[in-house]
């Protein structure tokens, strides 16, 4: 045996079964959500050319993942579904407009690991394209709060903030206001230091911004927001809200979620000009992006979810090599009925074995089929929780676990 | 505008709305199979420490994706899943034995991209670790012939063999014989001559290759599938059937689709000494992989799948601004019943081409909400494919889609 490796690279991670199975729950939940609301699957490669992706994030670049394909040509994994997105919108110049799609994949960022954050992460997008309407940007927050309500959250807030509040400003002191959250107000007057602020200057522009009124646009869509008849504390102006990516261009949104520290679960906003960069043709868009990851952490601080509980309902033991028949004649007949069943895999283990191996596995239920069973053609049914069995005629055994 | 190439990476593909969906309609059938026969969900990260995937997979191995990561660590995007689910087993030795699980995510090959062949494409593996019972194997291939039927499949055959029948052969000839069914008798000769065997020794290999009987481990597998009651013509021994990757250590299998001619759509067999290298235990492990992306042409071609159709059921219309606050009223009761709606996003659009747009997207129904409807409380209910509408109730309307 060779000493190799037995981590994932520092970032990456695997999801064991029941993690895996909570994942797969809460997206199922978002995915009903976001069809009910009319989004459309799309999936995009993993690799994207690398100048698709280039000075579309602004400062965050540097974290793309690239390398040099086998042709030599410069790839990159997708840093996320936005850009991707503006691609195919762009590519597929017949799709209907306006195209709503959502996109639930893998993203790769080469951050520095911590919590909440990851190397390889997954997005749950869905976004307008093609429309400026205020409508499509209200569509995008009644989805998201209807969303992580379906979830099980309460208490959280969608913050939403209008990019023109910054309007003047330059996007590195936007880029430090985007931290207010993480690093408060004296961590920001520092930083706006560093960007060419002296003290007074830094704390009149938080001052100022703090007291910012809603914009135009942030009026306009409060009042379309009123008439979904959501409730009023899900959703909040907050004038200090930036979002650093550079492709943003009016509203802008963060997920907050109470009693999770590591930061927004999801953020989103309109960006009427970057799919123009790839056309040429000004086509405008809006939406909203989960980071699945945070929210699984979210969900699992909060106890939201239940335990993993196996699909499998049944295991059939296999009482030795002659009466091997049965047993697979009973789990073919279950599973005919859609009963989730496993058969014990070694016909020479001990029955106590096959049971523990059932009990283990969490497997509620035992089916036994022993001489006796067989020759009167029943099984001993046996509850593995309450130990409770009795002996059911195979018709009945089918019409129980149905 | 800079000009970006607008194109996914040679072997990458996007998969917008009707392909999405199909592709996720065939793994949900396969999933349920598969979650009926016990196997659990587990996700592996999509790069790899290149260590861990060199030495597996025999000359193939010049196919991987590598690169370097930002700490200048070797890196890679993963070849398949079963190297990954050999990592995550050798890593914990906790996790219940038999561990059955399954893995629906890409895998990443740097092939010359053709009909069948691409750089990304998606596996659906499942594989039972930790026991080296036949019974685990005739488990894998009902599995495999339960999910192609559940597809819609009638005509495809599961070919079986077992490394054992090329006992004493080196690895060269066995690859070489793997590609019988791609380049025919003559050419595999050829190549036979080309890794040193002279023509009448080449013949007279494939000769009795292929009047072969089956092995003990074969005639074994087949009674234990007979009493399954599958149906015989759906699995077959072909003693042909190779498998060019180095880890199989005895039963193999391939699915090949009637009709289907760019490759088989699924491919497996036993690999009892992989998990070994990373943990210096030797634990025994079967599997089989379907090619998602090969099943889907196949599909295709034969037409197993309906129409794509938006979830989308009814589309609420704006009438003008004043009336917008109704119509918001009604997408959110729609909604609230579970019911997939959308809502004109341009309230200043006119109604034809709000209809138009549910035409185009392939939206069934829409309630047409004007002045008049508005102070009855009731809504115009219009079938878009027959053209034919009604005055309803805002309850009926709902009553009636739900």
């Amino acid at each position: 045996m060779s000493k190799i490796n037995l981590q994932t690279p520092k970032g990456f991670r695997d999801f064991l079964p029941a993690e895996s199975s909570r994942r797969r729950f809460a997206v199922e939940k978002i995915r009903n959500v976001l069809e009910k609301f009319g989004f459309e699957p799309l999936e995009t490669p993993a690799v994207e050319y690398t100048e698709v992706l280039k000075g579309k994030y602004g400062d965050e670049e540097k974290l793309i993942f690239e390398f040099t394909d086998r042709g030599g040509r410069q790839v990159a994994l997708k840093y996320d579904q936005t850009v991707p997105l503006a691609r195919v919108v762009a590519s597929n110049p017949t799709l209907p407009r306006p195209f709503k799609r959502y996109q639930i994949q893998p993203a790769w960022r080469a951050e520095n690991p911590q919590r909440g954050r990851f190397r390889e992460f997954t997005q749950i997008d869905f976004d307008t394209v093609g429309s400026n309407s205020l409508l499509a940007d209200a569509e995008i927050v009644a989805a998201t709060i209807s969303a992580v309500k379906e979830l099980g959250f309460e208490k959280f807030v969608l913050k939403i903030n209008d990019r023109e509040t910054f309007k003047g400003m330059p996007i590195e002191a936007i880029r430090v206001i985007d931290k207010l959250a993480k690093i408060g107000e004296d961590g920001v007057i520092e930083q706006l230091k560093k960007v060419g602020y002296d003290t007074k200057e830094a704390k009149s522009l938080l001052k100022r911004l703090k007291d910012s009124s809603p914009t135009k646009a942030i009026k306009d869509l409060f009042k379309i927001l009123g008439d979904y008849k959501l409730e009023a504390d899900k959703y909040a102006f907050d004038p200090t809200l930036a979002r650093g990516l550079d492709y943003y261009t009016s509203i802008v949104y963060e997920l907050e979620i109470e009693g999770y520290s590591a930061g927004s679960v999801g953020a989103g906003g309109r960006y009427d000009n970057l799919i123009g960069r790839f056309t040429g043709e000004k086509i405008p868009a809006v939406g909203f992006a989960f980071g699945l990851d945070r929210l699984m952490e979210a969900a699992e601080e909060l106890n939201l979810f239940d335990p993993y509980q196996l699909t499998t309902r049944i295991l059939v033991t296999v009482f030795n090599e002659k009466l091997l028949k049965d047993s697979l004649a009973l789990v073919a007949a279950l599973r005919k009925q859609g009963i989730a069943a496993e058969i014990s895999l070694d016909p020479t283990e001990k029955l106590d074995k096959q049971l523990k191996y059932a009990d283990n596995k969490g497997i509620p239920f035992v089916a036994i089929l022993g001489p006796e069973e067989a020759k009167t053609k029943t099984v001993t049914f046996k509850n593995l929780g309450s130990g409770e069995q009795k002996n059911l005629k195979i018709t009945e055994l089918l019409k129980k676990l149905k």
